[in-house]
Order: C-alpha cells, then structure tokens, then sequence
C-alpha cells in the first residue's frame, strides 16, 4: 500500500492520445518546441489560420461593442437552451439565406462553439459501427480525429491540384457503399486556397445524391474569397441532396477566440428531420457545452450590422498577401505551387526534396526551418500530403514577406552541391 | 430514386438519444411544455438552480468589468491553448490555493468550458470497455448521461438521509472491484444542499485509497455555504488519494451563461501524472472546444477582486431563501424534509404520496404542479430518487413564497378525503 508500488483502477487512454497527435494543434506544439531560443529575431508564424494577433487584422468596433452591450444589458448570464437562443438562430438563418435561393428558419440553425463543435457534433451524431465517411486529401485533420473516437472508418477521395484542387468525383463514387453516410468538402478550401464553381459544387450534389450520403460542407472560411470565382454556398444545392452547413465568425470576423459558430441544414425536403438525424443533433447537443451565452446575445448585432467596409479591408489585406506569397514562392525553385489560392488563408506548395541536401521529409523541412529560421510552416504530413507545405499568408504583409525570404535562404543553405 | 423512397446511408442515433433523455434539461424540457399557457400567472422556475434573471442576484460589476477590459485589449481574440491560458490557470490554482494545506501549480489547472465540460472530459478519459464509476444517488444525472457514452459502467452508491446525505461508505467498498475507476462526491451537495465535515471527507478519501480509486469532487457550488459546517475542500485529502477537483464560477458568481470552468489534480504524489491519465486529460482537451479565449483573460481579475460583501450578499439571500424554504416545507403535510440545507441552492423534499389522491408518482405530480399551478419543481426521479421533489430555493424570496403557496394550494386540493 506504498504510494509507489499502490495498484490503481485508473489508466491513461491511449486511444485519445493516438486521436490527439493527429491535430494540427500537435504538430504545430511539436515544431514549437524545436524553436531556437538563442535565436533574437522575431518568429514567423505561418503555421496556422489565426491572424488576430497583428493590429491591421483587428476586429470590427461593431463585434466588440456588440458584446459590451450583451454583456452589460445581464439578460445573457443564465444558461442558453442547447440548440441555443432564438435571436441567434434567426440572425444565422438570416445571415445565410442572403446566399441562398430558398429560406432557412431558425429550427434549422445550431449554435456551436465555433465551427470546431459543429464538426465534433455532426461526426458524433453520423456515427456507427460499421459506417464510413469520406474525407478530402488534402483536408484538416480534425475531422480524422473526432472520426476515430465516433465509429467512423475514414476512406480518402483526393483534391487534384491539377484541376484547382476539385474533388476527384470518380473516386468518391469508387469509394462509396451503402455504409458511408457522408462526404465532407471545405470550401473555400483550408489548406488548398480553393474556391468551388458552381457547377463543381453542383456535381458534388449530384454525387452525392447518387450513392445516398449526406454533404458536410465546411465553410468557415465563407466569404474570405479575393480571385476570381464567386464564392457559392454548398447549401444552395439543398434541395439535391442535405447539406450540412459548418459555418463560424472566426475567420471572417478574425475573431477565433470567441468560439462562436454553428451546424445549419440545408435540407428542404426535410430528409434529415425525417430521418431522426436532426432529432440526434439536439440530443448531442444536450450533452455538450454550449457557447456563452452573452456572446450568442451579440451575435444578431454582429451578422446584420457590420460595415462593407471591414471586410472589404480584410480580402484586400489577403489579396496582397497572397500576391506576395505567391510571387515569392515562385522565386524560390526549391518549392512549387500548382495554383494561386482564391479564398481562406492558406496555399499549399511541393517540396523540390530532390533539390535539397539533408533534408529527409516535409516533417524535417519544418523541424530544421523552425530552428534555424524561426519560421513556422505546417508540414503537408498533418494535412494529408506528404513532402507538401500548407503556408498562411493571413500574416501581416511585411512579416509574411521576412519569413518567406528566411524560408529561401534556408532552402539555399541546405541546397544540393551542382 | 423519388425524395420519398431514396434510400439514403444515415441515421438517427438511438444511444445519444437515450443518454440525452435522462438529462435535468430533458425532464425540465418535459415540464415546460405541460405549462397551460391561459395562466396569467408568472411562472415559478424552482427547477434548476440558475438565478441569473433574478435582479437581487445580478453579478458583481467586477466580473462584467473584468470582460470588457479582457475584450477590448484585443489581446484576446486569438486561439487559446487547449489546456487553458497561463493566467487563467495560474488564477485558478491561487484562488483554490486558500483553502489548501499544499500548492497547486497552473500545470495542475485545465481551463473548461464550466463544469460540465469538466465533468465530460474526465469521464471521457476515464472510461474503457469495462471500467466502472461509482455514482451517488440522488446526483446529478448528466454522469450517468455522459457514462453511458464514455465505456463506464454506472454503479450507484447511496446517500443517507438520516445522516445528513452523507455517502453509504460501506456501501462504496461493496460495489467497487478491479475494475473501478473513481467515485463522484457533490459538495456542497446538488440535489440535497448537504455539506459534508472535514472527517467525513477524509473517510471519503481513505475508502477510495483502500480500494484503488480516485475521488472526483464536483465543487460548483463551492463556498456558496450557510449553515454550520465549514466548508471543506476535497482537495485536502490528495495526499492521501488522488483527487479530480471539478469548479466554475457558474454559480458563485451567478452567470451559468459564462462558461468558464476548471478541472484540477489535486495530487501530490503525482499518481495522476505518473499513470498517464494526466496526458489523456491534455489529448481529451485537444480534441474539445475551449472556453472564449476574453472570457479566460479575464478571469485572474474575476477571481482576485471580487469583492466580499458580494459573497456576504449571495450567501445572506440563500439562507434567507431557504429559511424560508424550510419554514414552508415543515408546513406542509404532503411533504417531508429530513434536513434544512446548508449549501448549494437545492432541497430534498419527499411526497406523501399516501396522502395524495389521483397523484401517480413524482413526475406526474410535477407535471399536474406546472400545469395547475405554473410551478417547475424536477421530480426526484430525475436526480435518481423516486418519489421524492428537488426544489430550487435560489430565486428572489418573494416568488418563492408565492411558488411554494401555490404548491401548498395543490396538494390541498389534491389531498384524500378523510
């Protein structure tokens, strides 16, 4: 009965370790912690979509007052009902039915903790033994994680970037029986930079339909469009087949800490509702956490009162900076990018592996990047593609331009000798 | 191929249904509806303990100060680590450092979306095919609902009214083999307001050490005490069994809407740690949502400065409340109360039904209460004792007086003949 030698009932859970290190969140920890902390010059941290913290990426005065005054009225410190308060269901109904050709009601909207519990929820709920889901190569690899602790086995269609990223709609008809209950697109697209036509997003629906599964689109980065394709809700095609829509402020009000999102469905035939699957939705919900209910009392002022100009200052900011990137990638023959995103935060470009000396992966590309360089790039590995780079340009212009140029001399230094 | 007849690769899921049914929002859910809307009467909410709406129970300004502040330094927009922010856990361990004999470290601290997220993510990380969880009863019935989906067999315990609700320690040794995991305390005590002495505790403690299980206390309703026992933290005893401390500021400071919370070892001896479990509490945290990342930064202020006499005005109304309470119970025949609370914002009263007529059991007497009466009291069968009511006590005194009124004039007219 020694403190030492005393046998506990209790033991670590390997299976949600396993889950975890395949979070963005992990790998990124992972290339931190290799960072030189003798090294005095700033780090760059192209590694994830979050550009909050530089002053020109601030929030809009109207969010934040939006929050004082819910906050202050103290009609929003009680607990909020599950599926979350009405004033906030209507105004993301209404905040999505400007994109779409028919009319979402309040019942059919869900408020979540950010477009991360939508995700959480949807795979909860669509999970059985014995289903399957399909999932984008590349994609975000959260979806992979909540899939393996929901009891659904994941099959991958690919992204062909020759094509601008579109889905290869072959291999999802391949890749489907009459156990998979969904596939899942991002649009505009984390980590491509993709935007989806119409008419691509209208063969997905049709896709879909044909082998009976259900769309998640993910579209978090609504909006955040700045190329030449109109940006087109995956719910317009509704009445195709059900969508379910992921949507949250974080990105377009770059506001990510706020945990703010929700899970809509699109579905005007009511096949969902019929099927008990929006019966399940409320059910998770009751078991999950909710966000605060203050902030969901702002959310109504923060959809319908925000000013053009905000965002119009946040596409161009990205424009520039995905001028910028792209041209400096293109001068730097170590590395290769099939296309010049149109929307999201994010480019995804090739290691020329075959130029470099010492350099195993794309996994040791950004441990020996982040040391020597102080700069921080996702290696492809955690996105689904091997000896890529998924680089955000959602930094400031003059830091994204400094880290880019390390980035190059890096490269340089670890060149092959001719 | 028609809408109607397409046979489509999802479904309802039944378990998450079930577990959702047996939630105190599901029963309350239940209640509301059963209201008879021609009452011009107000509604009389003693089922759940929320008094945020309440103006006499309004937060102090510190802590909505505190918000602003955190928001409008736009430090806070960002992601948050998953465990929590530095400050926001260094905070936590300080203000729960008063009341313990050693110090927490803020790596002993994770940041949760309320005690709820707490209680979902140990249960999480505890449960594997097999396992078992000792559970008291009454309790609070989103363990059982969080079980059911976690691989935790539910094995419950009970608390002994003739004693002061104190836990059935025999009973404890009897129901737990290799197999269990931990046992769950509520102190101060939801649904029975008990709060239990420091020896009580620390038999608690040394059952759970003798037979290889952690302790989790659930601690919301921490030092929101009236009567004469000190308040004792669990966290006391961690030197001699390892304890999960599970908190918020839902309810001390009275804005459930918040969602802040934390989940804390109380473990000197680093058995947590050593075991794993500690990293399965880090990986279980990766893959959830977070509290806002404002409301985190704010919290070190919250939890500093508040000042006293908001306490001393809280903990004055809900002894008065259930002064009150108490008074009105012990005058009413059809109910029977075996103690006067001494914390948390609930009584257990039991129906005698023996004196009742046309009354089935405790939910259809609730059910007849809400719409006879527009008075919301959660039938004990919700908590896990039949038979028996759980009465909120926390809403201004004056509708109190009018809710247990009204609940005197139904039993009245519902009473047998002589």
């Amino acid at each position: 009965m020694e403190n030492g030698s005393k046998k506990w009932g209790f033991q670590a859970d390997k299976d949600l370790n396993a889950a975890s290190a395949i979070t963005v969140r992990g790998v990124l920890n992972e290339l931190i912690e290799s960072l030189n902390k003798q090294d005095q010059r700033p780090v760059i941290p192209l590694g994830h979509g979050d550009p909050s913290a530089f002053p020109c990426f601030r929030t809009t005065s109207v969010a934040e007052d939006a929050i004082v005054d819910a906050l202050k009225s103290a009609k929003f410190n009680c607990y909020a009902p599950t599926v979350g308060i009405l004033t906030a269901r209507r105004a993301i109904a209404d905040h999505l039915n400007r994109d779409l050709p028919f009319k979402l009601s309040p019942d059919d909207v869900f408020v979540t903790l950010g477009c991360t519990q939508a995700i959480e929820v949807t795979l909860t709920v669509l999970g059985r033994p014995g289903a399957n889901i399909l999932l984008p190569r590349p994609g975000f690899p959260y979806y992979e994680a909540v899939a393996s602790r929901s009891n659904l086995e994941v099959r991958h269609f690919d992204l062909l970037p020759e094509k601008g990223w579109e889905v290869d709609l072959e291999a999802v008809e391949a890749l489907a029986d009459e156990n998979s209950v969904a596939m899942v697109i991002i649009n505009p697209g984390n980590p491509c930079g993709n935007v989806y036509s119409y008419g691509h997003l209208k063969k997905i629906a049709e896709t879909a339909r044909k082998i009976g599964i259900m769309v998640i689109a993910d579209e978090v980065y609504a909006h955040l469009t700045f190329g030449s394709t109109p940006y087109v809700r995956m719910g317009t095609f509704g009445p195709i087949v059900p969508v379910l829509s992921l949507g949250s402020i974080s990105k377009r009000w770059i506001v990510p800490g706020w945990r703010i999102g929700w899970l809509v469905t699109s579905d005007p035939n009511g096949i969902l509702k019929n099927s008990g699957v929006v019966d399940s939705i409320v059910s998770c919900l009751n078991l999950t956490p909710d966000p605060a209910t203050f902030i969901q009392g702002a959310l109504s002022e923060i959809l319908e009162n925000t000013k053009k100009d905000f965002f119009l200052k946040t596409t161009s900011l990205l424009r520039e900076a995905v001028d910028t990137c792209y041209d400096m990638i293109q001068g730097n023959p170590y590395i290769t990018c099939p296309m010049k995103p149109e929307g999201s935060m994010f480019i995804m470009a090739k290691l020329n592996l075959s130029l470099l000396e010492g350099i195993k992966d794309d996994m040791d590309f950004c441990l020996k990047l982040a040391k020597e360089e102080s700069v921080i790039v996702l290696p492809g590995i955690a996105v689904g593609l091997k000896n890529w780079l998924r680089i955000s340009f959602a930094i400031e212009p003059s830091a994204l331009e400094v880290g880019l140029g390390r980035m190059k001399s890096f490269c340089e230094r670890h060149a092959k000798k001719q």
